[in-house]
């Protein structure tokens, strides 16, 4: 059977696999890009994510050539990662100089933001209020005209969770468990509202909702947005 | 020294004690009149601290007498409480018929509360969310024309807490935390605002700080107070 496999469907799986390498490229670039803005001395937040690991290989490598800069992971994952790739690490106590985080989608005008695919955005949240500023590194197919085709994911506290739920249904969205338990000990609702015509109004009224931890929508909180495309990495600044 | 003790001392003593009997006499008269609103079949939320321990009480000589309800506890203090007491508990899985909870300030006029004195803030603010009817119970001591006499609790994931007390204090508190982990895993700042003459407002921009998790102003959600006083118990309805 092996022998039999069609034609058709192995280049189908090379295109997917072409479309992946191109998205690691753009993200690389998007990535070296943002990295370039960090000077010794710095305390850099690290975010979470598949285009933040770019972003941490990229401070490996600038570290081993001499750069010293101390780091504030967003996730125990990333604790790990820069652990591996030899990035020293504090808590956050103080303020923190430079932020780099990925991000599911960003809208092309105000740079508003849908966060936490991987899970961490209470931590990425917390990390990019607290940075002077807040540099986001995508690749190309992350940017919107309107946010909304990604599913905005809400941290909730596990008691009454589903009373939680309820409340956001009754904002007007579909909404799904994730099988996952943050890094705070909480759950994550993905909630998909359809196109999001006004982020700030949703953003404020999730915020209201008690047992919402945080949410995903990153509002004016972008300084520069760096974005890797197929012409090279085009920067977007608030 | 024990016989030379003067007494001016042993009479402001005596004030004291007589001071609180009568205000847990106000309290029991309060949340007796509230417990008088659960009927059989109710699910009831049941609030944390000093004055809801009497609505527990009340609770549990009315299911003595036959009154058939199921709590659901705002802590595991009050799920300890309730299985000494024997009033059935479930979880927060579907609507909630009435809860009844205590507050630091209540507000004469709209009906606002400060609430999480006793650390419960986040579940109570569920539970009051979850409930057709939120039934505040307190002693006429707690009534104010303006929040801010009493701190107001924060309650904060332990990530990056000092970061987030900063935002706060920019936003004009006096925080301190507490010496104490929540049911939820997180920590209490403890925050004087001094009189605050816009809640809503300020409710709003703690909504909106990454790392909180949920503020003890509850805005807009008591159906009725039911404050004991030294003439009997009198109603307030928003």
């Amino acid at each position: 059977m092996r022998g039999s496999r069609p034609a058709a469907l192995c280049a189908i799986q090379i295109d997917h696999r072409g479309m992946a390498d191109e998205r690691d490229n753009w993200k690389k670039l998007a990535a070296d890009s943002a990295v370039t803005q960090v000077t010794s001395g710095m305390i850099v937040g690290l975010g979470t994510g598949s285009t933040a690991e770019f972003v941490l290989l990229a401070l490996a490598r600038r570290i081993r050539e001499g750069l010293r800069i101390t780091g504030v992971a967003t996730s125990e994952h990333t604790v790990a990662r820069a652990g591996e790739l030899g990035i020293p690490l504090t808590g956050l106590n103080g303020p923190i100089d430079i932020a780099i985080d990925g991000a599911d989608e960003v809208t092309r005008g105000a740079l508003h933001l849908i966060k936490g695919r991987g899970g961490a955005l209470t931590r990425e949240k917390i990390v990019a209020q607290a940075a002077s500023r807040f540099l986001v590194v995508v690749d190309q197919t992350k940017m919107v005209d309107v946010l909304g085709t990604a599913p905005v994911p809400v941290e909730v506290v596990p008691f009454g969770w589903q009373a939680t739920a309820r409340r956001i249904e009754i904002l007007g969205a579909k909404r799904q468990r994730r099988d996952f338990v943050t890094d705070n000990g909480n759950y994550i609702l993905d909630c998909a509202f359809g196109l999001i015509d006004t982020p700030g109004s949703l953003a404020e009224t999730l915020d209201h909702v008690a047992g919402v931890v945080e949410h995903g929508l990153f509002i004016g909180m972008s300084t520069e947005v760096h974005v890797g495309t197929s012409a090279g990495v085009k920067i977007l600044k608030a």
